[in-house]
């Protein structure tokens, strides 16, 4: 183990840009013994605007370069879902450990061949994640606790929106995500997997089976004439066709008794980030929303009818998970704090040598989740 | 028409309680010609002592005898669902205005015998409306008018959730509202009836079909020991058979495109009377949540980003639908208000010669939603 | 004592109306035995009108004609607060049990005469009390309750605010509430006599000294053209001139050592109703606002802090104050409400022979602190 | 002007470490071009912890050191405020730009003498600023915005609050916050200094007179056994005398005709961060919480009553101040930012040749009424 990970950063886009300020934050404030010491880029002269901007003393063009690099221990997969597979199984074959974004794939097809891989290097001491970074966010890592110390007892329903808006301008331009060739599916892939991703986190529960609907409300858009990120993209006059799900709803059963209900959609208007989840169980209930994610609500089914009600925990007390680490109470964090808890906590298991979660299998079982609600178009599916 | 309308309400427990009352406040405040002057009950001593506290002249033990009362001229069904059918349909021949409590029976079959009776009715100019309250709540009311007015535009998502704790305890006893043969069903009739109604009545949007899932998660209870009210009765020690769900989650798509998604349960921890409706639509949304009655949250999609929000309307202006009787803007009104806008709606459509709102047609159709979620079982039904 | 308390209500205005509509529900729902029987009114047209639609059998154009009919029992002082002092003096000394809208009187010195004749008509067994209808608000009820069990412990701070915005355009027109002679004072008496009230009621501490401003934002207005309600009146071309205040802001000591802030305006635009509460003690914290006047939060600081936060309580159950008697939890009640729990909790006083709360002298008190506040002008006034 | 400005740090406790963050990140998201080379502290073990831990190639004991080293171009005084005199005056005459975290000093006197160096050195282009950190939460900025765009009209309310809770605890020990020498006061200069400025810089209105009160709740506390930090330091069984106030209240009139009422505390049991500011003016109302920073709550009265409501807007659009820099709609930003937002402002003045905002000279005139208030004692006192 040498005694500071150095860290490709695959991507300099959004996810690119604030892991690589994860890295930096997490070695300050946490201690975290790893530097991104390289990004990889397509674009030379972008991807050296960005190290120079972000203090990154190496480029790269072509990810096989940070494969073949002995220097490098860890390789960041912040790239579009369609390129994954490639650039993880390379790693983890030449001996890197690997942080995946997710989703882990377009296809469950790939998603398999990564956990194959994955696998295989475990066995020889090298670890994967899938970067589900939600799970670090305090408020929700405090939740799971509460659940695993019983304080929930045993769950009847789970309620999982990701609600979002800013495609629901029909003249909102045809962008790489609303191409199924490159981001695989929708407002299903992009955000259902994180309410499948925390659901299974939040309770233990596993689905078993599933029913649900998606659909595109728009089904053609203005052409790209100029692509400036995913959200302020110009469109052309001519029109293309949408290819993947505006919004997907779903209701499911768990292998312990609970129902579940799903919906993501990126046509919620006046929701920006309204990704809320509530657990209601026989000893008590909780409620999130990412919109005050500083927040959670509790409702102790235990205490005393007439005072009870439900009550909002600011999530910033220093015995909260990750806080302690940061400001006094009520001084809240913000969105990406959760990818500095997240190489934490991938840093973490690997100086312990332990396995950092969520594993890629588990993010293959998202994938599955995802591909029953494609199937289904309102019939009962099988996990 | 006489000068004043001479009502017999059948029943004086929950329901009859308050639409007693509700007949005596639309007097006062609305001026509506009609009072209460017969109440119906088969136990004549607590019928006689709640006419006593309510000032109602005159009481009854049997349905029939109101019937057959030249000097009635309307009847007011407050009686659980399964004698619905034979007191509304025996009103209505014998030439009553009828007012049926939700829902109009407890099966299809009876909810369509009581349409045919309420059709031959209506051309003799009798009237009938089933009692879907909670289309009476001004925030509601007002909410529908937005729509109408195109303020949200097309509508892509509704999201109903109708949520309740009353049983959670699974040491509740087994009271009626438990039991198939008196209920009809569980949270799926009591309280997804609402919703499904609202569905409809806010958005003019018809299911086409759905798709969804029922469970009870306490399969027995205490046997009733002493039948104390439906909500603090008290249990024995033997136990019985839950024969009703607890909960229902089921997703639809709608006649204009819409994703509907609806849930309605009795173990949700700490929701008291959270009967949630949300609105999507192209310019805008609509939020509410009956816990806070007097609220609306609106987003106008068409204002400018950077000083947009979902806005929290006090649904308490003079100009807002039924306020005006009532009191100055911020001094809210309560659930039974409901009610006393319900009679004043019925009696104005009576008084007009027009058709009250809704319709046992439109009750029957909701009954046909819930016979569909219940035969659904996770596949697609087509309505 | 009559079986029965026959009730006359002076004045069928706003106040007028909803007292009479709180006698009749406080009969319905509570069992009180009162009912009103006579209303008063200087316009017998208007009235009979309001007689005839609230089912009140006598009419009287002279208040000094119910205090001369042995047949009432109770006078229910309804009219401005230039006319308390004279009817209820009148009432008492003819015997009648006097319920009084606040404020008690225009002046320190009719409230002390008033006081006078209550304490003189007490040692006959007649009982008066003052209107702060507030403090028969569930939530407030309970509130009171959670403080006087020591559950928020010694208390720091109070901190009241009535926040209203009805006049708040420069054009509203010079209404009654706005002259001195009539209403004594501005937003001061009106809304701010009633956060001193509930802060001595919650507490049980007393104002020792403070020091405050008042401010007339608009010196001018359109002079009255028409009468048509003190919310919704049309002005004139031509003006005249406030002169009571538009706002009153003061700090203050406690007899036990608290700090108390207070504000009272008609110029906070959007908040309609928003009388705020809060309350800090060495053991916890108490909120409140009557635009949710259902729902009162509670922060218990002996719980562990990680877990902790302020919670919602839905005042909805049936053990909270007064609620049993009405709906099931999460049924909301309204802001009439108060007023029905006012007159019975009075009529249950006078049965059971005991005082009710608040007495004329806690009116008094209160005109006491109005009085400090007007003169404070920046500089400490002890009381 | 040097191509990137060298900065040292004085102070690696709180303040220090979030500054240090914030010179970071303001060079990766928003290019500022300076770094932190140096940093001060009088333990040098500790020091260098900190340095290596944040990256920061020098450590001095001295202050002095710094203020003669040339290759130094920003002094950056994060240490308790005892000190800010001498390192801010020292560091002005050798030419080096200042940011002084707030309060400016400890007493009126120290801040004038702070002000008269920052206007000589102005003459000689060396900048100064103080550190009202929270001018630069972008919720706060758009609120200024929407202020000085007319959007509030005339202002006549201003309610700023800053409630905390962190020694309600009566056994919290004596920290140096609460020794009058190093903290110059208690809550009111910690917290209520940051409402003074808010007020002024969100309104630009200023206080012309003020009465109020303080008051020190718990009179002695455990002395310090180990000095473990500000918040969760341990006590010993000796008791020592608090010498500063634990809370203060106060009203008082602007120049432009508002009421404004202010409130500091540390004793709102449960109450985290709880600074609020209210405006009412006669166009609409602004209300904010720093406990949900990333909201503002705006009121525009001159929008149709019946649709009107405050409207929540989270303050996370790319055309919100600062917010560009950042992630997507919804993603929330942290506590933190407000620094990285605070060194990017006064950077970009410095190169500009402009005055950055807020200056010594503002940061004088808070002191000021700081000053005013702890006169107060009731009594007006005129500004």
């Amino acid at each position: 183990m040498p005694e500071r990970l150095n860290v490709a950063v695959a991507g300099y886009a959004f996810m690119g840009r604030i892991h690589t300020a994860g890295w930096a934050q997490a070695a300050k404030f946490f201690g975290t013994p790893a530097r991104v010491t390289h990004v990889i880029g397509r674009n030379r002269a972008n991807t050296q605007a960005f190290a120079d901007a972000f203090g990154i003393p190496n480029v790269l063009t072509d990810w096989r370069d940070a494969v073949a690099d002995p220097d490098i221990h860890v390789v960041d997969v912040c790239t579009p879902g369609d390129s994954h597979v490639d650039i993880a199984i390379g790693a983890l074959e030449a001996g890197k450990h690997v942080l995946s974004e997710k989703p882990l794939a377009n296809s469950v097809e790939g998603a398999e061949r990564m956990v194959v891989a994955a696998e295989a290097a475990k066995a020889r001491g090298v670890r994967s994640m899938v970067g589900f970074s939600y799970r670090r966010t305090p408020a929700l890592a405090y939740a799971r606790q509460l659940v695993q110390e019983g304080r929930i007892g045993d769950i009847r329903h789970i309620r999982a929106l990701y609600l979002q808006d800013w495609i629901a301008d029909p003249e909102f331009p045809l962008v790489w995500r609303l191409d199924k060739d490159a981001a695989g599916s929708g407002a299903l892939g992009d955000v259902g997997a994180h309410i499948i991703d925390l659901a299974g986190f939040l309770t233990g529960h596993r689905l078993t089976g599933l029913t649900g609907l998606t659909e595109t409300f728009v089904k053609t858009r203005p052409k790209l004439a100029e692509q400036t990120g995913g959200l302020t993209a110009k469109g052309s006059e001519e029109r293309g066709e949408v290819t993947v799900d505006d919004a997907a709803v779903w209701v499911a059963r768990t292998d312990r008794g609970a129902l579940a209900t799903f919906e993501a959609t990126r046509f919620a208007v006046g929701r920006k980030n309204a990704m809320r989840i509530e657990l209601n169980g026989s000893k008590g209930s909780l409620a999130f929303d990412f919109e005050r994610m500083n927040e959670l609500e509790f409702f102790d089914f235990t205490q005393p009818a007439t005072e009870n009600g439900f009550r909002r925990i600011l999530v910033t007390e220093p015995e909260h998970p990750y806080v302690g680490a940061w400001w006094p109470a009520g001084h809240g964090l913000g969105y990406e704090h959760t990818f500095t808890h997240e190489v934490k906590d991938f840093v973490d298991a690997i100086v312990a040598g332990t396995d950092p979660e969520p594993s890629f299998a588990e993010g293959l079982a998202v994938q599955k989740v995802l591909q029953a609600v494609e199937s289904s178009k309102g019939d009962w599916v099988t996990l």
